[in-house]
């Protein structure tokens, strides 16, 4: 991870220590409970991603700051909230918030640290209108997205257009608005920050295909909770999307990812269907895909040395295995 | 209820428009859960207020629409995570969208719903930073309420002071917010909108602490919920405090309130113990005491038919059973 952030590694620490500030509560309980995951760890792509961005146009730390560090309060609210909605008793290996605390104080940890994020984000209003604008309209694609995942759970009838919509919604507009507004928070123009928003895009694209492809096929001790569960929870990915459409056991599949209640068994014999059939690899040519254009994107853009880290960012996504 | 909106029935009529036409989504699903709860109806006192103290300043619809839609979103927001924490089966009289939909969705609605208010309070920005501002952190202090809520229940050792806090967190922020943003909306200065939102705190607070006491002594048919529900999840509230000091039963009322699994008789039990030391009366003093302070900041304003609505809702806090 460290070789992707050259060149921003002290400014990655500056959004750590402000990230961790920020967390900082007057009642110990709060404070206690909300840097439960940030002590976690993390990659902090997000902010990575808003500095890197930032890199394109009149770079000052302190103006991308708050964006940051708010970026990274989104994402945690939803990882906090997904916890409760899903049970989720372990994340990066550890309890969750909802595991140690249970599902009031999740939830409303959860709207804290969106809240929170607010008070960061309104510091852009009278000069950079356009970061509360498009992070309030990503803020509502992310819930649309979670809620529309929730409609369509064990529906074995949907086609990758309808998992498409869902992805982009749920993780791919928050990394594309990363990049795009770390160059709108130092004043970019839009011929800057259009190809840093398209990247932004299609590596969201990537990143979520390959964690719902990890979730299938990971070593469970790497990916820091147990495999399948999203074939648990009747989330229908795209291996098993396309595997409905090429595997000679389609009938069997749609019987095993629209059943609520699976055995272990009947787990690993759908991943053993999606495997086998080869939806795991064609999956990671869709990623493999995404990656390309990302790559692509940024060659609209000035050969900084902070191209060289989106592109690496951009090669980390395909080759990560957790 | 009419009367105390008798001038800006045609404008609350116009603002109930614009939060059904907000609450339609592209997602019928979403739609569907966004609007279960709008359609429970409700009184609608925070856009009323943002209306009222618009009123006092250069009044014109279009500026206070988007605040008042805002506010009752995030209402809204607060009622259906206040559900999935609390278990709440019925509000209004109505199965909750917890109750109809689960957690899951429930969770996702009420967040959606939060950062739908933001994408509205995103438009005041460039001329009016203060409506974000405050609203942000308000937002903050509203979860900060909700979770020293959990962490203070089934707690009898707190004293008034630790009630208080929440209440003015939870409740009567939000409600500040609304009579003092209504007229920061409409151009205010802060001659205007200071005398606003202390009026705004004092109604906030009685509000809550009537909310708190009827919980306990109201017609469960009125109530739209069972009498008694705070008790049983441990939030103890100011009658429990008061009578925690002033009953000859101390010790049996610290035995019930403080139990986690109470059986109906112990709830009924400790109702008991609280109403006949007097505990129900003097909160109910407690309350008239923050309506007497609201009604003396109005003095400070024109005399305007709004102040009379403004003086006509803290009465009707007063004398609501309900």
């Amino acid at each position: 991870m460290l070789e992707l952030y050259k060149g921003i590694e002290e400014d990655m620490k500056v959004v750590e220590k402000e990230l961790q500030a920020t967390l900082q509560a007057q009642d110990p309980f709060i404070t206690e409970t909300s840097t439960h995951l940030f002590y976690a760890g993390g990659k902090r792509l997000r902010p990575a991603l808003s500095l890197l961005g930032a890199k394109f146009c009149n770079f000052k730390l302190a103006d991308v700051i708050p964006l940051a560090v708010a970026l990274e309060l989104i994402h945690m609210a939803t990882l906090i909230h997904d916890d409760v909605v899903d049970n989720s008793l372990i994340r990066r290996g550890l309890p969750t918030v909802n595991a140690k605390w249970g599902k009031a104080t999740s939830t409303h940890i959860g709207t804290y640290l969106f809240a929170k994020s607010l008070i960061l984000i309104s510091q852009y209003e009278e000069k950079k209108p356009l970061i509360t604008k498009v992070l309030s309209d990503v803020s509502v694609k992310m819930c649309e997205g979670e809620i529309r995942q929730i409609s369509a759970s064990f529906d074995t009838g949907q086609v990758s257009k309808d998992y498409f919509y869902r992805v982009k919604r749920k993780t791919a507009f928050l990394i594309m608005a990363s990049v795009q507004l770390g160059a709108v928070a130092c004043g970019a123009d839009r011929k800057t920050y259009l190809p840093l928003r398209r990247y932004g895009n299609n590596i969201g694209m990537a990143f979520q295909i390959t964690d719902d492809i990890l979730d299938m096929v990971a070593d469970q001790s790497k990916l820091g909770k147990p495999v399948g569960g999203d074939l648990r929870q009747g989330i229908i990915t795209l291996p098993v999307i396309i595997a409905l459409e090429k595997s000679g056991e389609k009938k069997r599949l749609v019987e095993l990812a629209g059943k609520m209640e699976k055995s272990e068994e009947e787990v690993q014999e759908a991943i053993e269907i999606i495997r086998s059939c080869g939806a795991i690899d064609y999956s990671f040519e869709v990623v493999n895909k995404y990656l390309s254009k990302a790559k692509e994107e940024l060659m609209a853009l000035p050969d900084l040395p902070a191209r060289n880290n989106l592109s690496a960012i951009a090669d980390f996504i395909g080759i990560r295995k957790h």
